[in-house]
């Protein structure tokens, strides 16, 4: 009769906290416990009261907590300890509560300098990283881990975007660079929304560049995407960073490393493609 | 993939806490939220926070909130209001989350009092109720609130068992009586365990009575239930008290009024008969 008979007193949950939950996580992380037979459990939820929240993940004794805007920054003192993913940038998009110990990572920094090794991106290359937000200082941490020495932070916001490049030993620039060979934009440029027909990157800059990582999840197929693709340059999609990075946390969670496979299918299942 | 595909981020959750959490009010819930198509997740917790718990049921949005001992009475201070059937005898079983406003009820008295119009039975009648824990407790408000005028309490603990029976003006006795037309077992006599052999009432008690009520749920057929149905005495179970004060919680979090029909097929999946 139910649909989930399994579902019992022993099954264990995560959830996650976002000012706008979206339904990308709950269908990545259910559809692999169905896939694997865990007895896990993943909800998300929001809250105007972060504390009050963390308090219940302690209290019942939820497994992990995946964390979004706005509340990354200010879960940290809530918390019993950080990785260097998340303590590099004071940032926090993961929280694992061993036994009521929580413990706070950024799987978006880990990701990100995963897909760099993956795709072979050569950390002598000439970067360009537009964006001075809390994912633009994600992917510039990543960079710097990954042994990128090139970097340029290209940023509207000189506090925000000099800060982050100061602390990564980036560069910083408030104007496009006329040079570059890869294109990293983590800005809303080409995202659902107003700016979906905004090309991030000026079309010389993209044609005499190598390769493009745009960090946009939605839609995949952005204008820098499709201009990418148009010149041929090697093109790393936000769908892989936001899959590979729900795959860490997965990882964390349950103690089950998937299959590159195995997250291809569950990142497709929950893009409903 | 998912077995439960349709779980999303608006999906209500409730929950349950007890110090001992069992699968009966998991199983009868979600085998509900499927049979009827309601977009809703029931999860048993226990906890040793009550306090983080119930702040984590208003951070978090919790729709509502099932409550077993030791908590029933802990959780009072924590609430923002009572129903009557709380109130009465101190001790909440069920907490409903309107919109940020924690309200505790106590389907357990509300269930008992309608099972006893339900079954007809005569509040002229003498009833015994034998216990004096939480649940006695209970079902002495029930009898009250269904106007039963000659009852006693029976138990070995005065203290506890005058108190009630004082409470709700029913007479109190530490030795067992000579002659009763209802005869209610609320002791932990019959159950599975150490006292599952153990018959709650006197065999010539039970012969002169005309009903039995056992509160016992698992298992059904308790020593007293054999005994009362081969005397061919009318018989209430355990199991049709904890289905309808499943049935009540139901109805508050959801809004949705179940059938007989409904219940007994959701108790009888959430028990595995």
């Amino acid at each position: 009769m139910a649909e989930r008979p399994d579902l019992n007193k022993d099954t264990r949950v995560c959830i996650s906290l976002a000012g706008r939950p979206s339904d990308l996580g709950t269908r990545f992380h259910n559809s692999l416990y169905a896939e694997l037979g865990l007895d896990f459990l993943y909800k998300a939820f929001t809250t105007t009261d972060l504390e009050g929240a963390v308090r219940g993940v302690r209290a019942l004794g939820i497994r992990g907590c995946s964390v979004s805007m706005p509340f990354k920054s200010a879960i940290i003192p809530l918390l019993d300890g950080l990785e260097d993913s998340a303590r590099d940038i004071g940032a926090v998009n993961t929280v694992v509560n061993d036994g009521g110990r929580l413990t706070g990572a950024n799987t978006d920094v880990e990701a990100v300098a995963s897909l760099l090794v993956q795709h072979g991106l050569d950390p002598d290359q000439r970067a360009v990283i537009r964006g001075s937000g809390s994912m633009a200082s994600a992917v510039s941490s990543a960079f710097a881990r990954a042994g990128f020495r090139r970097t340029t932070i290209w940023a509207r916001n000189r506090t925000e975007g000099a800060a982050i490049a100061a602390r990564d030993g980036h560069r910083f620039s408030d104007v496009e660079p006329d040079a570059a060979d890869l294109l990293v934009n983590v800005t809303p440029l080409g995202m659902t929304g107003a700016d979906e027909d905004v090309l991030a990157f000026d079309p010389d800059l993209i044609r005499g560049a190598r390769a493009v990582l745009d960090v946009v999840a939605v839609p995949v197929d952005t204008p820098l995407v499709h201009a990418a693709r148009a010149a041929e340059l090697h093109v790393v999609t936000g769908a892989e960073v936001h899959a590979l990075q729900a795959a860490l946390q997965f990882e964390r969670y349950t103690g089950v490393r998937l299959t590159r496979a195995q997250v291809a299918r569950a990142a497709a299942f929950a893009r409903g493609t």
